[in-house]
């Protein structure tokens, strides 16, 4: 049932297969990468998004600029790997998962030096695809520790994508649903459009319908009016950014979400990987907000929708407080009425 | 300042003058119709909409219809302005202030069948100038009860449109920040693109800019950030219908708006004409909430943005319950905290 977004085919001499995400929802096109400039290229344009899908497609990459090294020395090795992770490195240089990725891969490379250059190889496809792996293992488990929450006949509404588009596989919120829809339960999704750039209606609405999984697509200004129907049971997003005390940033729109959701007394989720949580953070009111270009309000579907000049204010994301959210839902188990302490202990728990 | 959404340009040899309305924001064109065929199109096509303004429309069309009917015969006359009334309806079927503004043209003929032929046209030309001239004088009214509420320096969030362009001229939530303006006032106003027509976006925003007062576009969904930064101090939105109870029928998003406003300790003000109270409807459970095509979501502006087959939830409108209104504010005065109580009030003092 969750999509491929990205894989490794066959041994060293294989390719990488990514869904072309920027074709979606129009066209389900699968996209070969056989040397580094073409998954560059694939990055680089967004084929593939969403930050732990970006460092697996960077650890990939790697492999496709190392395999035709034809060297056995190993200083020459390290070299040219060096200048592929650069290369890699310039098709998104803001992408912070990128980087994590590569960097793990060149560390594999230095471990492992004295060993022979095919068996180093060898070492960076086994890495490539257990970086793969661990995230299909982490969205496997936030849908399990999820799931629970999601009762057969459900209405439940999402905002954004945090579906499998955005990670290996399965996704963080759209893990829970995948996993209560396996479990047989009946549910029906209500997805946000997700303005300005509609990533609820081009990516969440046709996972969940290629997953066989109801789902009624609205535009953000809807989410009241169907709450108030009763048709909403639960809230579930994803995160980009959780502070110490659980206040969460997220795509823009989930902060009036959560008031909605407590307004009519439905519950509010966050599932999200523990990388997420950045301790270093205080509290929601020290996350930068970026704003982003004016032109994707006023300009987002191929022509003009406002007037030439308008003023435009565009926060990519917003911060819901702790106190708004029922429990956030992570890999390691689940953190109910989110705080300090209680994401310490979590945390904590497994990995002291 | 405000804007003549449409005019009558001259006596009764004279022409209609109205803004197009489809090409907004983009072009600011005025269209001219010198025949019924020509103000029929313009209704059809929506260059004029607003239910106000489509009633001045009607009127002013009968005169087009009516001046060039060489009879002395008051019979024959009374017939062919029935022929040009129907025509005139066929424009827009469903517009309940069409037929409002036709059918009074009408009774003005009636009551003064005993003067001569030529005598009735001049008091048609004169009825349709009187219905746009009470409507300017209504959105005055409205403007000039509701500016005490807006202070110097306040930021003020709205909408969808209120303005004057569904009107004579001047709007109705609009109007109130069009007064405040007019008297000296600082003020900011936060315009929802409002989806998924994006009135917000082409109408308000542009209205704002042409009335030099700030304005700041932003989707839906970031009006509670916008909120929680401080830097909204009120809120005002127009209404299609108000129940007897106070509760607000007005476009999609409106209710979650008030709840965002409530929990931010924001007040929420609807300004609207005593024509839009509805006493027949008990509260907003019984008003019927009109459902509108999917591909205004999926298709809005020229290309698809959400998978092909996918169910898609379009209501054109919420109900805004009366607690959740700070007041109404109509031409004859202000009803604060509505209720059935408020509402007989107001009404029943300056109407009985």
């Amino acid at each position: 049932m969750p999509l491929p977004t990205i894989e490794w085919e066959g041994d060293i001499k294989g390719r990488i297969r990514l869904i072309d995400q920027t074709l979606l929802p129009n066209e389900l096109k699968f996209v070969y990468c056989e040397d580094i400039k073409s998954i560059w290229h694939a990055i680089k344009t967004l084929m593939v998004r969403g930050a732990p899908a970006i460092g697996i497609a960077g650890a990939m990459g790697v492999i496709l600029g190392i395999r035709d090294i034809h060297t056995k020395d190993m200083d020459t090795f390290l070299k040219e790997l060096r200048q592929v992770v650069t290369y890699l490195g310039s098709s998104r240089p803001t992408a912070v998962n990128l980087f994590w990725g590569l960097t793990r891969m060149e560390r594999i490379a230095q471990e492992n030096k004295k060993r022979s250059v095919h068996e180093i190889k060898e070492a960076l496809l086994q890495e490539a695809l257990k970086i793969q792996n661990e995230d299909k293992i982490i969205c496997r488990q936030i849908g399990e520790n999820g799931a629970g929450f999601i009762k057969d006949g459900n209405g439940i509404l999402t905002h954004c994508n945090a579906g499998g588009l955005a990670t290996a596989d399965y996704g963080t919120a759209l893990a829970v649903l995948f996993r209560a829809k396996e479990q047989g339960k009946r549910i029906h999704v209500y997805a946000d459009e997700t303005r300005p750039l509609l990533q609820g209606s081009r990516l969440t609405a046709w996972e969940l319908m290629h997953a066989g999984i109801a789902v009624t697509l609205i535009c953000d200004n809807m989410a009241a009016h169907v709450m108030k129907q009763g048709k909403v049971h639960g809230v579930i997003v994803g995160a980009d950014r959780i502070a110490a005390n659980g206040d969460t940033a997220n795509k823009i729109g989930t902060y009036g979400v959560s008031i909605l959701a407590k307004e009519h007394g439905i519950p509010f989720y966050v599932a999200a990987p523990v990388s997420t949580f950045d301790l270093s953070i205080k509290s929601g009111n020290d996350i930068p907000i970026e704003e982003r270009s004016p032109e994707e309000i006023t300009n987002g579907f191929g022509r003009r929708t406002a007037p030439e000049g308008v003023a435009v204010f565009n926060p990519a994301f917003d911060v819901t407080p702790a106190k708004n959210i029922t429990a956030i839902i992570t890999e390691k188990g689940v953190i109910h009425k989110p705080s300090h302490e209680s994401i310490q202990y979590l945390l904590g728990k497994h990995t002291s």
